[in-house]
């Protein structure tokens, strides 16, 4: 008898991200585990097992939960923004692939959700209006070399870059690095969003530039977005600025 | 007298991929702009003014729910996906800035909503799992050679890579072209995913590989993931294959 594994995205911030299949999943099932941060965000239902776990566990958190459904329970992983971005979903995949044969019967499904930098473009306009990159700057799983040669072709090609993971205790000079890194390809104009904790009352969003976004603080909870040479602001009089990307590019880019 | 206008992605297909707060808001609009389809799916309120639009004129349905909202009312457009991603929020605000002055003191707010690739990924598994672009096919308002050298980009770079807009009526040959350009930086086992119209009863989603994705049919309701190098397919017996792209990158890719 083989249960049913749903991971959840539960969009950054409160639940105003949260779509209507992901609420009715939540609701459904018998058990939930997940970072104790997002699982305090949903009211408890009495019959409800909850397996909180700390955010450095997805290996492990993804293991139990597969075991579980594995038992024929209808078992559900909550993560913060979309679960293919960054998040458990390629945990839970691998976690399947690697596992007893008896996990790879086990009915997985992906409910998307909506992921930090779409809603940090949101709340700035449209910096992402065109080719753009999402990329995580934490070198835990990759080599540093990789990502300072992701930055430097995707700045060269013209994408707008979405930076996760932008620093952390144990990564604190990657950032400025890649900063360093870009301007060499971009003008030190090109403006830079920093969206910290977007839905959650202790929000920010600064809109600063190249040159000085190595000023600006950052920490786990930030999302930057480095525009491309083409993304404009238009500063209004009694609004925050509006940093947008237009979708028509004319030229060729040297 | 200023007013307000939101613009609201619905997320793809139905409503499962509504959040709460782009439901609040399309409950709250004095008018609706958008193009039929989307307002099509939204029950109609009885004091609510609805303004149908074509796809293509995204420029004057832009302008016109500016100059409706500077006029003093809570006006709305709806979105497919996420409005910020290759979509309505870039065209308000190139209007904003292009149009009169007073469209510049309008309360312009972007409600962000499910992107194609994100409901695709999560169907698949989680293709996106890894560092990864999005790139717009669509030549009509950038030039050919500019898409080129970011495909060149991004595969060499080991981006999983999203195309929207793949081909239409009017641009029959670059999705080929595309395919064989990602050939010369990717093994030809590469997964790649077409997924067709997700979350509407039509939906389709198939899982190839880069030699033979030449064969899959796409169309306008069509989102493509070209894996990377390190994209993995699990098959399964009884259940649709799952790919996932891992977090971990092990070495430097040549």
């Amino acid at each position: 008898m083989s249960g049913r594994l749903l991971v959840i995205g539960l969009g950054p911030g409160d639940d105003r991200y949260l779509t209507r299949e992901a609420h009715d999943a939540l609701l459904a099932a018998d058990a939930l585990y997940g970072y104790g941060p997002y699982l305090d965000r949903f009211p408890v239902r009495p019959s409800q097992l909850r397996h909180a776990s700390d955010n450095r566990e997805e290996g492990a958190r993804a293991e139990a939960a597969l075991r579980h459904a594995a038992a024929g329970a209808r078992v559900a992983i909550v993560s913060g923004g979309d679960p293919g971005v960054f998040a458990m979903a390629a945990s839970v995949c691998e976690a399947a692939e690697t596992g007893p044969e008896a996990w790879r019967a086990i009915d997985i499904a992906i409910v998307p959700g909506i992921t930090a930098m779409l809603a940090v473009a949101a709340r700035a306009g449209a910096p992402l209006g065109h080719d753009f990159c999402a990329l995580s700057l934490s070198d835990n799983l990759k080599p540093w070399g990789l990502i300072e040669r992701r930055l430097d072709a995707a700045a060269s090609a013209g994408f707008v870059i979405a930076l996760y993971n932008p620093v952390s205790r144990a990564r604190p000079w990657q950032l400025a690095k890649a900063f360093t890194l870009l301007g060499r390809h971009l003008p030190g104009t090109t403006p830079v969003i920093f969206g910290r904790a977007v839905g959650r009352p202790d929000e920010s969003l600064i809109v600063t530039t190249l040159a000085a976004a190595g000023e600006a603080a950052a920490d786990m909870a930030t999302l930057i977005i480095v525009g491309s040479s083409e993304t404009r602001v238009i500063a209004r009089e009694s609004l925050g600025p509006l940093v947008y990307t237009p979708r028509a590019v004319e030229s060729v880019i040297a």
